[in-house]
This record gives structure tokens, sequence and C-alpha cells, in this order.
């Protein structure tokens, strides 16, 4: 472990690996043990911190919640975060086993290590450090669940169910990114999401394509053409109402981001794309954090192994998720499409749509108080001046947060564009993570109004 | 086995039992031993009749050729067939294992059962019956391959190196359909067929949908637009040229066709489709049999387990055959589908198009000598009229051994329309197996001339 000479840092190191080594994957079922032991870990860890922490059960996987003895004259501040994390698959693509953490250069590469494991451990590692110094300047509230990837269905029934226990002046998450190496990036907006499964089926059993083949509907060419109605050659969104609640850009933001260190071009070398796609008149980073997509996930259909097998499939699926940005409803959006995948589909065979998991889009005024707090931690933090930034990802809860807790949620993300969040050698670097850890002694001061 | 109280059925049906019991799928190299397994029970099957048989190795699964010892008076037979069988998934949809072969109310249950080991047996056992009787009345061979069902890679050079031990004066396969039970049916035409797989590449590992989401294009995207191409909305296949070398229908091929017995809503109820669905101007008969067809067989890319993952794919892939009619070529239809492909590819990804096997259509003349002995033989076997039809399906081997041997193909097929090649459930009725045994016989009295 040659990573730092440092006794409490490597000791954190070896917490973070800890963390990590839980193959934690909320979406598949088969794993539901490792999520267990992954927040057994959790609670363990906030006993040892002398917090008050409780593992809560759900129908799905549990909710660990840990915090200080209240005192009425301080603020409270949430901490956000989830110990889940999405699958690994396509394995083959790793360079090294997603939940055997290793690290490189300083970098730490393990499924989880950005998204989220790297920057909530950093959150809890701060409050271990302040608490050797003394009481916290504000009462806090550590909040981790374990189905954020899968979109947090059971926390806002918990929210509701412990709207009072839970009370805080505002939340904060490190879950979102950083424009680049050491520019510490203020995220005051998130995109929406909007997910449905599409299954098409036509006859009963995969049929014999040359003893049928041109008397009945492919469920396979009929999902092909039914996938092609959702946009237009130019990548726009072919939806009908799809735009109608779509909020403008501000001048003000267009000028700010074309001024970020972030280009097209760094779009193209951190996807490896041959060329940049998307809906014209916007720039790359307009069309990722302020405009909405359709977007495939997943298509299947008919035979996927070796060589060939001449089957007409009986069915097709689609897994489809919509990027949503601030006044575009969830609700809507799904209904929108599903009167246009209805509208649309192609003869001879049968629609199945299964709505899946949505969230709102979510933008806070980053000059409010506590807005200009976080942008002061963020500062004294890196030591440079802070990006203000949107983000094309979702964090659905950051809309709960403020319907039923009735607090703003601040986004101080840890993550680099280059830590490939979701992809094959998810990653994060030691520089961020000990910068987490310093992060969150200096956003609680600046929160508590004490500095 | 309750099924015959005839000794020698009894011991024909439990030859047959043990023969689809080889699970000898030539599509999945990890079945490589199995097929030759098969190929060896074959072999001491033709030892014991006396038949000259000899397994020949080829780069993929091996080769049986079995034969009469030669009277240079008489005329020569060639009877093909294939002991491979099509892979078995979706293996949930089967009622009993495709390998663990079942006989419900006379009728077997088992992958290979019709297409093509049941058929190809009842030939070997027809010649086991006719020789207790005394010598066949022509010289006969059998050719009998392991690598139909992937286009029969080996079996052109073999032909070609084995010209003059092969050569015959007439090709017999049963590997085709009777129209309806009990409809003794000869095949005159067959369609080809040729096979591409094409891929998509975009980013270069499953991105994060949400963080890239509008800013690359997505390759299941671009697949769903580029494949949505190849066909009108009417069903007609969209790519340029496709129909130029279309033989039309003859007049009285239509009107033949428009009598027999196997209506549209014939193929409703087999296919378990809501509707019918192809090329407008064409009966659901005329467009299986004797129109072009572009199927997708199977379609692929991003995430496709439980619940959801949101990425953006890295890569999607179709699957793709074409069935041609007389006069198409192979090589032509795939070079306009390349081009095809290439012309209408969208923007942001890139394309790789892998050709597959490929065969010829075929037509035999149904007035000639053999073709009208050939017909005669089924009228006396099943005492009925013949029907006269063409399929759907393809056998590319037949133009080989027209090419090759200067022989031309008899096709007297003995598969019911609710069979299920190529499905779940295959099956082959114990009433046609035995059919077969007396066609043989009848068979090769009436090539030989003798009757």
């Amino acid at each position: 472990m040659p990573h730092s000479t440092d006794p409490t840092q490597q000791s954190q190191i070896e917490q973070l690996l800890q963390f990590l080594s839980f193959p934690s994957i909320s979406a598949d079922r088969a794993y539901a043990d490792h999520l267990i032991e992954c927040a057994e870990w959790l609670l363990q860890k906030f006993d040892s911190l002398g917090l008050a922490a409780t593992l809560h059960k759900t129908a799905g996987h549990p909710i660990i919640v840990a915090r200080t003895p209240p005192r009425p004259d301080l603020r409270t501040v949430l901490i956000y975060g989830h110990y889940d994390v999405q699958p690994v698959d396509p394995l083959a693509l790793w360079d090294s086993a997603p939940f055997d953490p290793h690290i490189v250069d300083e970098v730490v590469f393990a499924r989880g290590a950005t998204d989220n494991k790297g920057q909530i451990l950093a959150h809890i590692l701060g409050v271990e450090e302040a608490l050797k110094k003394g009481p916290l300047p504000v009462n806090l509230i550590f909040l981790i669940e374990g189905e954020e990837e899968i979109g947090s269905p059971h926390l806002g029934a918990f929210l509701e169910e412990n709207k009072a226990e839970l009370a805080a002046d505002v939340v904060a998450i490190s879950d979102t990114g950083m424009i680049a190496p050491g520019v510490p990036t203020f995220t005051y907006g998130l995109r929406g999401v909007a997910a449905l499964e599409i299954e098409l089926t036509g006859p009963a059993v995969d049929l014999h394509s040359g003893i049928y083949g041109g008397t009945v509907a492919n469920p396979a060419t009929a999902l092909a053409r039914l996938l092609a109605t959702l946009h237009q050659p130019d990548g726009t969104v072919a939806i009908e109402g799809f735009y109608d609640d779509v909020d403008p850009l501000q001048d003000w933001e267009r000028t700010a981001w074309a001024a970020l260190p972030l280009k097209p071009e760094d779009f193209v070398s951190l996807t490896g794309v041959t060329e940049l796609f998307g809906e014209p008149g916007y720039t790359a980073l307009e069309r990722v954090w302020a405009r909405p997509t359709a977007e495939v996930n997943g298509i299947g259909g008919g035979y996927q192994g070796e060589g060939s097998k001449t089957v007409i499939p009986s069915r097709a699926f689609a897994k489809l998720t919509f990027r949503l940005v601030p006044r575009q409803s969830p609700e809507k959006i799904l209904a929108l499409a599903q009167a246009h995948l209805e509208k649309n589909l192609p003869p001879g065979v049968t629609l199945a749509v299964h709505p899946g998991h949505s969230g709102s889009s979510y933008v806070v005024d980053p000059h409010s108080a506590d807005g200009l707090a976080a942008q002061r931690a963020l500062e004294n933090t890196f030591g440079a001046t802070v990006a203000l930034v949107r983000e094309g990802g979702s964090i659905p809860i950051v809309q709960n947060f403020k319907d039923i807790l009735g607090a703003d949620t601040l986004l101080l993300g840890l993550a680099l564009p280059d830590c490939r969040a979701h992809s094959p050698n998810e990653n994060f670097p030691l520089a961020n993570f000990f910068a987490g850890i310093r992060l969150n002694q200096e956003l609680l001061r600046q929160l508590a109004g004490t500095t």
C-alpha cells in the first residue's frame, strides 16, 4: 500500500477499498445480500464515529440514517449519498475485476469508485476528522440509500414517513462532476429522467424465416421502424409535444458555459466517437446539460449467439430513457411517448409499454445564501475559481428533498470527466477523495455561518 | 413404448429416438463432439445394412457417405440429408427437453425430429426393409452432412473433390413439407438465402446516458434507423435493385396454388400472429414461396438484463438474412444490401458488415421423367393426388448438385405445417415417419423404371 505515508490517509484508503469490494448492484435481485452486507458495513462505520445510526429495511434495499446528537441552536445539514452501484456488464471491457479495487497511478479503479462510494465515504471520513477536533458546527444527518441506480423507488415514501426526523435546513450531495481536474464545480441544475420498456410480440414462437418469411410482420423489424420514429434525422426528438414545456437557456448561462474549459473536442476524446451528434442549434455542453433526450439503453430480440439462426423472432424489446429539463413532467413525457409509440406502431405486431422509474429535473439558485456558502467551501478547498454548471445526469431524489423536506440541495461533485461512471473501468482519483474529506469540513463550517 | 405392436416398427421408433438424442447443433462449436458421436451412430447403422460407409472429416463437422455395391446396368440415385440441427433457444418455450425425445399422441417431439433426422432416417430404414427382400433396383448413395443448418460451408468442396464417386442420375431429398396431413407434396422450387451481420459502433465504451446523452449518436438508435430503411411501410424491400432479377410468377402457378388446401387463415393459426403482413399484390403463399424477403433474425445492443441501466451502448448489431427467388444472385444481393446500408448509415457511428452463408434458389421442371416418377411414388405411397408446390426455405446444396454433379433434385418432403422446424417443440408424426419408410422403397422402384 505505497499510496500514502500518512497513517490517517493510509487508513482512509483501506476503508475505501473495503467499501468498494461489496458488489452492491441494486438492479439485479441476485445481489440483494451483498447490498445488506454493504449497508451493515456503513452502519458499523457510523457506530465507530459515535453517530446514532439505524438500518431501515424497505421493500427493496435498506436505507441507512446516521446523525449527530441534535442541538436546537445549530442549523441542520443533511448529506445524501448511495451505496448501490450500476451493473458491471460488459465485464469483458474491464481491465481489472470491478469489485476487486485496484489503485494505479493514484487512481482507484472499481465499480462505484466515483458513483457514489468514493464521494460519500469522503464525507463520512471528513466528519470523522472533524469530530477528532471537537463537535461539528451543525447538526448533521447522513442519509444513504441502496436504490439510487434504480430510481430510488422507496426513498420518497421513507422521506414522507420520517419527515420530522429528517427535517433539515439544506441538503448536500457529492454525486456530480468537476468540469476539469482542479476546477471546483458547483452544479445548480440536473436533468430529470423517465424510463420505459417496450415489447413487441408477433408470432407465438420464433418461426423459420424461410417457411414463413414474407407473410408475417417481423417484431425486430417492426421495433426498428418504431424506434426510428423517435427522432428526426438531425437528432431532434420527434415525439409530439416533447419540447412544449422546455425552459429556454438563459443568455448568461450560454455565455458562462462557452467560457468553461470543456470544449466539444473534449467530448470526442472522452467518449471515443468519430464525431459528435445531436440536436442542431446547441453546443455539446448545452445539449447534455439543458436539452432533453430520448435514448435507447438496450435493444434485443431473436438470435444473439454465434453464427446465424434463420428465425423470425417471436418478440423484440427496447429499454428507453428520456432525460428531462426544467418544467418537463416525467409523467407527461411518458404519456406522450406512449401515445407516440401506439400511433406509430407498424402493423402485425402487438405493443406492450412498461413505464419504469422517473424523476424530475432540478434547478437551484446559485446566488442564494447557501449556494454562495457552498461555492466558498469549494473555493477554499481547491484554491481556485468555482465553475457554475448544470449536469446531464439525474438525481431524482433532489426534487423529493425540495417537495417533502422543503430543503434546497447543494451539489458539490468530485467526479472527473474520465471517471467512467456507469462504464467499464470506473475510477476515482485519490486526490479527489482526499479533497472530498477536506471539502466536507469546509462545507459544514460555511453552512454553519461560523467562519 | 406402447406406440406400435409391430416389432419392426417398434425397433424403427427406438432407432429414431436414439438418433434424436444427439445434441448435434452445428451453429455452436461447443457441440462439435456431439456431432461426431451422431455421425458415428449413422456410420454404424450403414455398416449394419451392409452398405460401404465412410466418415469424411472436414474443417467443420464430418460428412457420411454410404453406398450399395455399384452395378453399371442400374441408374444411380443419391439421397441427401443432414444430421445437424438448429440451436434450441429459447429453451424455456420447450415443453420437454429438446434432446430427450418424447412421443405424445403418436408424435415425436425433439429438436431435429422433422428437420432432418426423422426424414433422413425414414429413407435409411426404407432401404433396410427393401434389402431384406433383395437387392435394390438402383445404385444408391447416401450423402449425409452435419452443416446444413449453417449453410453447408464444406459440402460444395467435398462434392467437387468426390465428383466421380458421387456421380448420380438424380438426387432425392426429404427435407421439405407436406401442404397438409395426408396430402403428398412434390416441391419443385426453393428460395435461396444470403446472410449478413451488421455491427454499428459509436463510443469506445457504454456511456452514462445522462452525462453524455444528446451529444453523441446512440448506436442502438442508429441501428433502428438503418434497419428501418430496409423496407417500405407496406413490407416491400426498399434496397435499390433488390427485385431487378426476380422472375415473375407464372399464371398456372398462381392458379394451382390458389386451389391448394392451405389458406391465409392457416398461416395465422400456424404462427399465432394477430394478422398477416407482407408485400402487397401477392397471396400469403405467393409471398413465402416465390417472393424475396429481408428479415432481421437477431438484434442486440446495450443492457439486456433485468431492470434498467442508463447507458448509451457502445455497439449494436443485427443478424440479417435475405430469402431469394430464381435468378436473384446471393452475391449481387449482398452487394446491393451492403451499398444500401452504407448509403443509409446515420451519422456518428461506424458500420461493419460481415457477409455470412448464402445459397441460390432452385426450380426443377415437375414434368420431367424423374419429376413424374417422384409424383407417382408419392401418389402410390399416400393414395392421394400430389400437390405441386414451391417452398420458402432454402436448401442451398441443391444448386451444387445441379452445378457439380449435373443432377436434378427431387424434393419429397414429409414435414407438416405444424412440425415447428427451427422452433421450440419441433415434432414429427410417427405416421409420416412410417410413410417415409414406404416412400423410399416406392421412389427407388419408380426411379429405376422397374414398376
